[in-house]
Formats: C-alpha cells, structure tokens, sequence
C-alpha cells in the first residue's frame, strides 16, 4: 500500500507550522486527516480526528509537528505505531532524535526526522527557497518522496536519526552568528547621518561574497592541515581586532558579541597558529 | 593640471598591500613613485624615491598605506604637504580618518581616506569584487576617479573622513560574526561522520540566502517601529536557544561565540520586545 498513490496522510498539530504545511498538502489534492491538542484550528477541507488513535488509524503517514520532543512522547505514548510511517517535523536536538527514532521503532513504527528550513509562510510556496532535512529511514524517505516534496524541498542527510536535527541546528547556528554580526554593524553606524537602508545592501552583498570562506575552512578540517590555501593568515587577521574595538569604543558599542570570536582568535595566535586561518577555531570549542 | 591626463601618482608604502597597489597602477601604464621605510621591495617598473619628501614632491596624487595611523603621522609630519591630493589607505578607525583629515588639511594638503574590502591577490583582478569605500574630500574623489577605479571598485560614502574606516569595520564586524556562526557550526558537525567539505555548501548557501534578514533590520531602524513585517518575532526565535543550547552540550561545543546574541535576545524579550524582530539587540548594544 502506498500512501504516495492514495494521497492520502495525517497531520498531527496544528500550530502555525502545522497549519501551513497541512494547507500545502490540501491545495496539492491530498486527503489529510489531522488532530490537535485543542481542536479549533483546523485548515478547511482537512477531516479533524477526535483522537490521536484515530488520526493515526487513518493513514500510514504520519506527520507529527508538535512543541517539543516531550510533546511527541506525550501525545503518542499507548498508541498503536504498528506499519505506521512517522515523520517528525517537530523540533529537537539530535539526541532527541535519535530516542525518539528508538521509541518509535520499539513500538513498531518506521521513523523520519526533519528539521525545517524555513517558516511558516515560505511552506508550499514555489520558489520560495525553504526546504527540510531529513534523516533516518531511507525506506521511508523514498516512498513518500513525492508527498514530502509538497511543502518545501527535501534535502536527505543519511540514516542517523539525529542528522536531520543537527544539521538544522548548525544552519541555525550559523544563522544566529551571522545576524550578530549584523547587529553589531547597524550599531556601529547608529550614532550617525548614515541611513540603514542605504547600508543595508553593502553589507548583504559583503555577506553574501564573503559566506564562501566556509568552502577554505571545510577544505582545512577535511586535510588536517590548516596552513592550507591560507590568503590572510590568522595573526594578520587578528591584528584587525585592535581596530574593530577601538572603533567601538569610538562609537559607544559594546564589542560583546564579537568579543568571544576575538579571544579565540587571538588565543589560537597564541598557542602558535598565526600561521593558520581560523580554522584552529573549531577545534578551540570542542570539548 | 589633473593627475590622470599625466597618469602618475605616487604610494607610500610597499607592505603587501601597497604593493598590489602599486603593481596594479603599473600595469595600467601609470608612471608610479614609491617609498617605503625599507627600500628593498619596490616593484618593477616604479621609481623608487629616496625620502619621504622626494616621493610627495613628485605627483600631486600620494597614496598611502602604511602600517598604522601612528605610522602615517610619522611619515607625513615635516614633510611640504601643500597642494598634495593625499590619498589614505592606511587601516584606521573613524575618529584617527576625521583627525588625520584636520591634521593634512592644517599642512596644506586635501585628503580622502579609503577603506579597503579586499586582500592583495584582489587588487587589480578584474571581477574580484573587491572594492575601496572612500569619504572625505569629493572633490580629490572626482578628480582622481580614473586612478582610484584602477586597483579596485570605488564607492564614495560621502564627505565625513570617518565613514570610509566607519563602515569598513561595520563591513568586517558582519564578517567576524558570520566567521563565528560558521566556526561554531563546523565544531557541532565535528565528532559525527558528516564531511565538512559536503556541508559547507548547505551553511554557505544558508547564509547566503538569509543575509537579506537585514534589509528587514534597517528598515526597522529607519522606521522606528521594530514590530513591521515581523514573521518570526524574537519571543519565537529565542525559543531556539535552548535547543541551540541543548545541542551544543550534547555535541560537546562550548556555546560561548553564540551566548553573547541569544543572552541579549532574552533580554529584550524579558524587557517586553518579545514581538519585535532582533532590531532591538542593536540598541541593547549602545551605550
């Protein structure tokens, strides 16, 4: 039986996320049956379960989409699992993941992780850019291939459970870094004439040219040798950090959300890795 | 009489940069006059002057790019500075530009300072994106288009000395904390059987894909309402940290080049900007 011919799948939670993506599969033509928590808010045309027995009961995809890993556990725990195909869109750790990938299996359902790339207005609109990791069942990956490709893209980072989580986390990760930089920048110019909108764009592109970098410190962590292609070394680097606080300090901003990423870099000097580009830096967080 | 009809110029420097700088202006046919402390480096086809004094005497366009704001002080102080166009692509921060500007004004001489966005294997390579921000004298600036086009890009930020160094930091502060997004995300996919060198297209595409976040910062901060447009507020991002948080203990990285951001994003919300973007960290930052 194939749920990718039926089109057919349940939903469970309806948040902004779980909304989204239901709305995306109903404009598609697929039947979904969905439950949640308090039952108000279910997106027109989708037939509302009263249990999650019985949500689960209708369909061998099952997309779960909750708050939190507890949540999953909470609302699955005494249900029969049996043949089902459970996709997990909610939130988590890799750890999680990985748990609830052997929970899940213990109860003799397949298991999927995801972890959303996007937010709820990018999901089921073309072009848009968002997509999903993920990780775990491959079986299970390929055959609802065609029904996971409805809402976002779908990018499958292997078999471990706990991949698709840990890649999102380390985009996010990345993410996050990338914003505080931002924010230290627009503070920068804050005190004067200069308008954010007209810096905006000089400042997206410079990030968007200089995201490549990434490309030479992969290269560097794969060879072991962080010397490798290096254009401007880790000390020459670092003596820009003398200039990035006293500009600071001009313009009466705190450099704290920079300040860590300076101290490593001058810790790997340091410890003799001038010579290096930050890579060495990677190695400096892992405990 | 222009320096670009006569195409001579002269730098003072021959440090790395100064010498890309130089060999670009060379190969474009222009007739360069160089000093540097040491006299061992000039490059091939420059005039190498004796003293200081000589080599500004020889053009009226001078550039310089020396190790430190100190050490153009210590270059220029005595030497006959009148009618010179002095060019400085010295790293400097703001308030040392505005004061070097009254300091070469009070000698004679016009100034505009740059701020450049390259490294020296950029220079003068065609569709290398680098560029130079310049502020200061428009005047100097137009007159000496042609030459400034030659080794870089040029994008004139206006006639405050201090916001070419102003927004080069600014520029090199989103780097810094787009590098520690990076370097924290490559330390989380490090003990696991996941090649950097594989996902180091997702983060870089990732980043790239979400720089544009900050078209949405500035335009709040023009406005002044840091709730417009919001589609994921920060009470909903700073729900993220603690599975940020989580992952980073369970992948064994230390979260430290993140805290600083996620710490300042719970203050804001704490303090009521729960449906606001992250605009409001930018103001948590000034002090």
């Amino acid at each position: 039986m194939s749920d990718n011919k039926n089109k057919t799948l349940t939903v469970l939670g309806l948040g902004d996320m779980g909304s989204a993506l239901t709305r995306s599969w109903l404009a598609a033509g697929y039947t979904v049956t969905v439950w949640n928590r308090s039952p108000r808010r279910a997106p027109v045309g989708a037939a509302v379960a009263a249990t999650v027995a019985e949500a689960v009961g209708a369909n061998t995809l099952v997309v779960v989409c909750l708050l939190d890993d507890a949540s999953v556990r909470a609302t699955l725990d005494g249900v029969d699992l049996t043949g089902r195909d459970i996709v997990n869109l909610t939130t988590s750790t890799p750890a999680e993941a990985r748990a609830l990938a052997e929970w899940i299996t213990a109860r003799g359902g397949n298991f999927l992780d995801g972890g959303i790339m996007a937010v709820p207005s990018m999901i089921g609109a073309p072009d848009s850019g968002a997509y999903v990791f993920y990780s775990g069942s491959a079986r299970l990956h390929e055959t609802h291939a065609e029904a996971l490709a409805v809402p976002a893209g779908v990018t499958y980072v292997g078999t471990d459970a706990g991949f698709a989580a840990l890649y999102d986390i380390a985009l996010l990760s990345a993410m996050w870094g990338m914003f505080a930089g931002a924010t230290h920048a627009f503070a920068l110019i804050g005190g004067e004439d200069i308008s954010p909108v007209e810096f905006a764009p000089l400042m997206v592109a410079y990030q968007q040219a200089m995201a490549g970098y990434a490309f030479g410190t992969a290269a560097q962590l794969a060879s072991g040798d962080y010397t490798q292609d290096v254009e401007s070394n880790l000390a020459m680097m670092a003596t820009t950090n003398d200039t990035l606080r006293r500009t600071a300090l001009e313009q009466r901003v705190s450099p704290e959300l920079l300040e860590p990423f300076m101290t490593l870099m001058e810790r790997r000097v340091a410890e003799g890795g001038g010579k290096e580009s930050t890579t060495g830096v990677v190695d400096l967080l892992r405990r």
